[in-house]
Formats: structure tokens, C-alpha cells, sequence
């Protein structure tokens, strides 16, 4: 018992001196900034500020509500809050290489982002109405039930088409399975061909970084000589 | 109550619009064009077609067939008439970039496809015979009952090579287990090598439409500008 | 009843026809064949002489034990025989461009399918040995049963690897997930490398043959001609 | 029963040769080697004394508390020791051309390695923080309670981003479902990234070493010759 409340404490404080660092850096790097219009504009500083306030929100609110601790537990704001710590991970995680070239890749590729979310829409509106009709709109009495809505038939769907195939739904009926297959073999030719410009961007925006993060690394090192 | 019947009213409303736009549009166009034959028998138009004409059926047998909702819910014929919306998404989704690319592709890739269907076919044929006799066959007492007969172990090759395993069925003997094993491995060699056929394909397509809409943009805004 | 019966004795009637055909047509093939002894080497022979003996074989016992339809569903030989209808796929299917590529494909790339076998087969050995003692070694009381037996910690590793993932079986302590997801992406990374190979062997050997048949049909052609 | 006893013994007859013969061969390379530091650190020598010395950790086990094979059966140690007859696989398969070529891969892709495992922390930390607010967190009471844990979420992220969805874990709201629709597609181009740069480098391997051992084979045939 008194283990786990020390356990507990260890983690306040140590979530206590990861958010004054962090406060302080922000402060720091806004103030040095020369712009700063632009610097609240930028997407990794509003990242920065989602990761920070949180932590004095939930303060805020659990000092003025009391240390009911009943209802802090049943405060679903309380909860979003905590789970707001995981931009904490992207703040941390944004100076790999690897991230950075996944940000540049996602940037450029906006267009065939696009085309690969239209093509499970349309894929999802055609393929839904179709399931929903033969598993169960052909007989309502006999149906499966799983299909009952269309909503639900989105979700197998999109399930069937990535290949993940969880078996919480699947089709009975003979026309429903033909359907069945037709969805998975199309969803595995209609995922891989904008995913594939996507990779070839990638290796592009690697291949550019690590180029441009040597000469960086070779400049400073040349700096330090002279 | 009163909100759901004003919901459904506002639903109905939005669809006699669409209608009415999407037929004048169809009628224009077809009053427009030069050849009224060739017209009729371009695939988007049957599409167009399909779009607009069940909402006139549907709506003659509601006049025809009375306000008996009981009876409209049970219709089948009405059913399969709503789920003809889902060819909107189509028509609405047309002049984006990469549906018009898979069209393309598909045309051009009609070889491949085939090849697709053809390697999916032979391998459900032997697959599904073997299964059928590995889990059912040597042992009709203690036999696995899902693998009882041939259509319902053709969908248990096409889920497992495929890789989606949704879990109705899977095989429980040694031999079986060991089929299923070479028959997702296969069926992992087997289908990825039509489908890299097809991606080729569709790269070149993007690349070719691409560059034609870019030139037909350029074109026309030379023509404003003169 | 009568229906169900004619519909049996047309299928009967199908299948003579067919394999009286396949017969003369192998017969003569043999006759009119250079090099008797290569002729029944050959594998794309063998399958022929597979497809049509398993017919005789099923006839002479059926007339050899008479009528007795009982024993006949019971007999194991009999659905062994009537699943070889299966090479009839292949016979049929042989002179699709296809499946010819798909042939010359798994010829020339003997030493890519052996790799792939190991890779599959070291992974399995390795992964099964460690799931069955972190689900099941561990904690004989409270361990997870699936995991009892090494075989069927390999199936599990087969249907993981390969992204299947019936649900059959599945790991619940910790230590076994992380096992899980491990195994997961490392199938993944493993079965990924050799299949490119067989498939820059597949494109190879598919314009080859293309060029071939087509240069073949030409000098056809041309003999018409002239 | 006598004949299951004759199997064990005959196992344990084979195992003893084995070890046997690898341990001769061991303690030669040994003797040899020039160097005997560096032979100690060699991994590829350190796999052979992991896969040699728990037999006789567990044959000095065995004879120390005698022959009570009801406190072997049960004990967890001898389980262990006896997993460790895995390295056996890797011992004896490591002169395959297509492990030292996954090996190589392994030591040059550490980089690409690394990034894919950063992928994959970062989206489970992002994904699973979310499903478990979005499935468990917004209502406690008839929250789905599989998701009443973060490393249960992290489970179910890893098991849909890989596409492998075993079924024992499934997001039943509607936001949860959306989500991990993008959970599933976000992990077929997040994995893909990565493993394409492995694979490049492991085709690339593959011809060096290929070359190499084709330049030894004819070095040492022209030996022979002269």
C-alpha cells in the first residue's frame, strides 16, 4: 500500500520536473524568436503548448474541486487531459531522422494521401451497400444480423480491404462471401498503388535529410576546428 | 418522434434535388452531344443512367403500390433500388484525378487482371480439394465439419491467401495445418506478382494524366489570358 | 427426387465425355511423340496420366464391389481418386500465358523458394521454442493450453508470420505478447525479402515468354501467307 | 510402452552425439584460432557454446538430484535449458547463403531497424493512449473493458497495424472503429517505409556475397587443378 502511493508520488514529481523543463524551454525558445506571430503559428510549437497546458488545467481543476479523489476518477476532462501526455512523445521523438522524414514525406504527398483516402471512401460507399444488401437486406428475417446497418458494413468493410479480418463480422450467405473476396482481392490492389508514390516520396525526403544533416554536421565540425 | 420524421422529410427533400439536378444534367448532355447512339453506350453515362433512374421506379411504386410503409420495408425490389445510390458516389467521384487513373489502368490492365483471376481460380480449385479432403474427407466422423463442402473451403483459400483470417474457419489436423501453411504462403507469392503488373501500369497512367490535365489547364488559361 | 438424379447422371455423362476425350487425346499425343521415354518423363504428362487413371481406377472398383452406394461414401480411395479431378485444373489451365510464366518462374527461382523455406522454417523453430515456453513452460497451472505442443506453437507462428491471424490461438501473458508482436514484424521483414526476388524473376520470365508466342504467332501468320 | 521408452532413448542417444560432435569441433576451432580473445567474442562462437553447454547444465541437474522425474518435470530451469536446443538451428543453418545474407542485412540496416521500431512505438503510443479513451476512458460503465488497459491497447495496435487482427481484442463504438480503421492504414504505410530500404539492402548482400563465394569456389577448384 504504502509502496504504490510512493510509486505514485515518484511519478508526480518526475511528470512535475519533465513539465517545468518544458515550460521552460518553450518560454525560452519564444522569447528568443524573432517572429512571434509566426512562432505560434507553427505546427510543432502548437504541439508543444497541447503538451504543456494540459498539466496545469488538470492542477487547476483538482485544486479547485478539492482532492475528491471519487470525482476526479469519474472526470472524463481529467481523462482527456492525462491523455494528452502522448504529444509528449512527438515533442521527444521529433529530432529523429526517421520523423522527420516521415513529416517531410506526408507534407509532399498530401495529393496522394488524398487519392488513397478517396479510394477507400468510394470503396467503403460501393462495397458497404453491396454487403448490406445481400447478407442482409435480401432477407430480413434470415439476415445477418451483423449487417444490419450500414455503418457496420463500413467497418467490415474497411477491415476486410486492409486484410486485418478480426471475425467479429463476416459474411454467410454464398453471394456475401463472392462479395467477400472480390473486397479483399480489390482492397489489396486499391491500398498498394498510392501507398507505392508515397514510399518512393519517402526514400526521396530520406535520401534529402541525410544529405542536408551531414553537410550541417561537417559545417559545425569545421567551425570548431578554425 | 416529430424529429425523426422531420429528418427523414429533410433526407427525402435533399435526394429530390439531387435527382432533378442529376437528370437535367443528363439531358442536357445528351441533347448536347453529336452521336446520340454512341452517347447512350459510354460506360459513365449507363452509370448516370443507373443513378437517376431507380429513385423514378421506386418513387412510381410507392404512388402505385399506396403509402404502406409496412409493405415497402419488406420490399426487396425497393431495397435493391436504394442501394443503386451508391452509383453517385461514382458519378459524383469521376473527375478526381485518381479514380479517372484506375479506370485507365483497369482498361489497360485487363491481361493482368485476368492473370489475377486466373492464378486465384487454380488455386481455389486445388486448395479447396485438398482441404476439403485433409480436414473432411479421410475422417467423415471425427472430420472438421466446416470444411464439409467445396464452395465453403473455396472461402476458407481465398481468406487465408488473401492473409485477412477471420476465424470461422481454420483447419485443426496436422496435414491440414500444414496445407494451410503452404496455402497462405502461395497465395502471399501468388497474388503479389499480378499486382506489381498492375502498379507499373498505374504509375504510368498517373504520369500520363497527370501531365494532359496539366497541359489542358495551361491551355485554357492561355486562352483568358488572350 | 428425379430431378437430383438426372442432375447426378448429366454430371456422370460430363465426365466420360471428358475423360474419353482427355484419353484419345493423350494416346495420340504418346503415339505420335519422337522420344517414348521423354514423352512419360515429362511433368506436364505425368499430371495428364494422373487426371484421367484416377476415372478407371474409381470405375473398375465400383463395378468390382458392386452398387453398394453405402460403401462407396464411406471409402477413403474413392474421395482421394475423385479429389485427383483437381489435375484436370491444371491440364486445362497449362496453356494460359500465366500460369506457363508462373511455371518457368518457379523453375528459375528453385534457389529463392529453398531460401524462403529456411527462413520460414529457422523462424518457426526459433519462435515456436520461445512461445511455448513463455505461454506454457513458464507456469504449467495457470499457462495458456494452446501453446501445450510444439506444433502447434508452430502454427501459431505460421499464421502470425504471415499476417493471417485466425485467432484460434493467440498469446495472453506479457512476455508473450511481446513475443507476438516480435514475431509479427519480423514475419513480415522475412517473407517480404525473398518473394521480391521471385518476383523480378516472374516480370523477366512474363516478357520473355510474351515475346516468344509472339514472334511464334508472327512466323504463323506469315506461313499463312505465303 | 516399451516402445515409447525406446523412443526417448533413442532421442537421447541422438542428442548425446550431437553434443558430442559440436563440442569436438568446438574445443578444435579453439585450439586453432590465433587469436583467442577474439574467438571468445565472435556472437557466431558464443551461439555455439549456448547451444552446447545447457545440455550438460542439465545432465549435471539431473544426476545432482538424482533421477526424480517428477521434480524434473516441473522444474522451470530444465525447460529453459532445453529451449536453448534452438540454437542448434542457427549453428547448423548459418553456412546457408541466405541467413549470412540476412545477417550482413541485419549489421548494415541497424539504422532502418531502428527507425522501424520508433515507428512503431511512437504509433502505439499515440493509437493506444487514444483507444483506450476512445473504447474504455469516455464511459466507465459500459466502456469495453478489453481496452481497460494501456498495454492491452498497445496489444491490439501492434496486432491491427501489422494486419494480423486475431479477434481477441475489437473497438465496438463508432469514434473507436474510425480510429482504428486509420490505425490499420497508418500501420500498412508506416511498416512499409522502413522494410522497403531493408530490402533494398538485402538484395544488395545478396549479390556481394553471392559474388564472393562463386570467387572462393573457383579459387579453390583452381587449387585443385594446379
Amino acid at each position: 500500500m504504502l509502496q504504490c502511493l510512493l510509486h505514485g508520488l515518484l511519478l508526480r514529481i518526475i511528470e512535475a520536473v519533465c513539465i517545468g523543463w518544458f515550460t521552460a524551454e518553450c518560454i525560452i525558445r519564444f522569447l528568443v524568436s524573432r517572429d512571434k506571430c509566426e512562432f505560434v503559428r507553427r505546427p510543432l510549437n502548437v504541439i508543444d503548448l497541447l503538451a504543456i497546458t494540459p498539466y496545469y488545467i488538470s492542477v487547476a481543476m483538482t485544486v479547485l474541486t478539492g482532492e475528491n479523489s471519487q470525482l476526479q476518477r469519474a472526470g472524463v476532462t481529467l481523462r482527456v487531459l492525462r491523455m494528452m501526455r502522448i504529444f509528449w512523445v512527438i515533442k521527444l521523438a521529433r529530432h529523429f531522422l526517421g520523423l522527420q522524414t516521415l513529416g517531410l514525406t506526408l507534407r509532399r504527398c498530401y495529393r496522394e494521401m488524398v487519392m488513397l483516402l478517396v479510394f477507400i471512401c468510394v470503396a467503403m460507399a460501393i462495397f458497404s451497400a453491396l454487403a448490406q444488401l445481400l447478407e442482409h437486406g435480401l432477407d430480413l428475417e434470415a439476415g445477418n444480423e451483423d449487417y444490419a446497418s450500414i455503418p457496420a458494413a463500413c467497418w467490415w468493410v474497411i477491415i476486410s480491404m486492409t486484410t486485418v479480418g478480426y471475425g467479429d463480422m463476416y459474411p454467410i450467405t454464398v453471394p456475401g462471401r463472392m462479395l467477400g473476396g472480390l473486397c479483399v482481392v480489390s482492397g489489396i490492389v486499391l491500398l498498394a498503388l498510392p501507398i507505392t508514390f508515397i514510399y518512393h516520396s519517402f526514400v526521396q525526403c530520406y535520401h534529402e535529410l541525410k544529405f542536408r544533416s551531414a553537410r550541417v554536421t561537417r559545417s559545425l565540425s569545421a567551425e570548431f576546428i578554425n
